[in-house]
């Protein structure tokens, strides 16, 4: 059996988007978590290190991308196979960012790419998910997806993982803006209520289906007109200090649309260009040196490419 | 004033669509409503004669078709005009097939073409809608859009009417089936919850956003993963009998979905040849034999053209 002894990358993800909570996200570039990969000294996968995070087990069943790589491992009936990984994380963890799913997508991947692909990429997306579901209890692939796959991903059904690829618009840009502040997924989902207003379900629909819509016709203003959430941000505005403020400001320098990455406490604007973005990071600065909350700023293309060995 | 009496044919239409509650309809061939326009002898708007159905009103302040052209002419400042239109109704109502919104499109559109097109199509949607108010008290577009601009419509926002028109897949074909029961808009929209579970948004946006994308990749197989309705059918499906009979029946013989028209109790099948289809009405002919219920049935083409003049 041909191995090959690699470094793999996995890039965050902004989930949710404003529109399609739990079924749509997006990948970016400049963070994410990475695994080397290597032959190891005795049968059976070992996280021989961890760096970037103290606090992440190195036992592959409590460690996402060692949780992950094992499940792939064992759907190959190569569970025995010596391996050894290290994990390098560079993003940090409760971000809204979605880092459980770098660290899945980056641990499935890495094996993958170890044992010379005997899986698609997108097979690999059930085992990723695992991860997810291992990190926070529910299986949902709107962050894994993206991760692994790049681009735009649309999860028609977080059960089976029925996905779409959708098309991104060219020169598309990601602002992201991480408050280093805490806010636990699982309080995040506990502050959501179970029902939602037919009214209010019927208004997120349109503005779903009209921003698919826009992706795929390169229409702009349709985008900018369809990237708004009735549903979720209202219920979870609340857990981020200034998050209104900032808001009005982004849209007011030109941002297509504003919202929270995932279950936050990132906030996400998608720009037409990099002077909006950019216009947009200076003024989240001076809104959080006023809140004294640090923040960590991103500005990225629509990363298309997703998981990739280098 | 040039004037130009004519003939015009505004089609019947499926409106939801399964996964697109209040804001996707599609236009029919086959069924629809006509108006008659020429010069009146007083001044004024005055119908006529309303032939194909003996309980609507001539009031055009209680016509839709009539209501509509006068809110075309009240816009124009032309209300003093002497217009004279007769109503064809060439469909009953209470159908779930768009009856009123055809009507309201017939007589907005009517009243444009005989003063030689002072307003562009889309700009005719806002008047059509108001008949669709008048007619059922919710101010929604989903079957007068379509109707007017032909094709599959999507309504991103009905107050503001904002619309995206959406690709239909070469080939495919609508079953309509009319069981001749009496099903009121009024009640079945009262019979809907006005609540969604939460999980039920996120597994109904699945399916729209799949369903929309679908339209654009000309993706038979996404579509039919992705034409279920998990929302209202299960809460309407009741009002009509048979009905889950004769969607298994619709599944088995190739149907790509099957679900209940608007408000019913219409039901429509989506699917790819003409074969398929007319299996699935000579079935719905025995279902409904057995059930001693009469029906009316439809075989088209996604109607692309809309409301025209002939």
């Amino acid at each position: 059996m041909k191995t090959v002894p690699c470094k793999v990358f996995a890039p965050a993800t902004v989930a949710n988007v404003a529109v399609g909570y739990d079924i749509l996200g997006f990948a970016i570039n400049g963070i994410g978590d990475e695994v080397l990969i290597r032959k190891g000294s005795k049968p059976g996968l070992v996280i021989s290190n961890i760096r970037g995070n103290k606090t992440l087990s190195k036992d592959p069943q409590k460690n996402t991308a060692g949780y992950c790589a094992l499940k792939v491992m064992e759907h190959l009936g190569l569970e025995n196979e010596p391996i050894e990984i290290e994990l390098l994380k560079k993003m940090p963890i409760g971000t809204g960012l979605g880092s459980s799913a770098a660290s899945s997508v980056a641990g499935a991947y890495a094996v993958n790419a170890y044992l010379d692909y005997p899986l698609k990429d997108r097979e690999l997306l059930r085992f990723a998910t695992m991860g997810e579901q291992l990190a926070d209890g529910s299986f949902h692939a709107d962050n894994v997806a993206p991760s692994l796959l790049g681009g735009f991903i649309l999860i028609r059904d977080n059960t089976t993982l029925d996905h779409v690829r959708l098309p991104s618009i060219p020169g598309l840009k990601a602002v992201v803006i991480y408050p280093h502040i805490t806010v636990l997924t699982r309080d995040s989902r506990a502050i959501l209520k179970d029902h939602v207003a037919l009214e209010t379900h019927v208004a997120q629909s349109g503005n779903l289906a009209a921003f698919v819509s826009a992706l795929f016709r390169s229409d702009i203003e349709l985008l900018r007109r369809s990237l708004t959430d009735n549903l979720i941000e209202p219920q979870r505005a609340s857990l981020i200090p200034g998050f209104y403020k900032m808001k009005e400001a982004a849209l007011d320098l030109g941002a297509l649309g504003f919202s929270i990455s995932g279950a936050g406490p990132s906030m996400f604007a998608l720009c037409m260009n990099t002077f909006d973005a950019e216009n947009i990071i200076e003024k989240a600065k001076t809104i959080y040196r006023d809140q004294q909350i640090d923040i960590t700023c991103y500005l990225s293309d629509i990363n298309l490419e997703g998981a990739k060995k280098y």
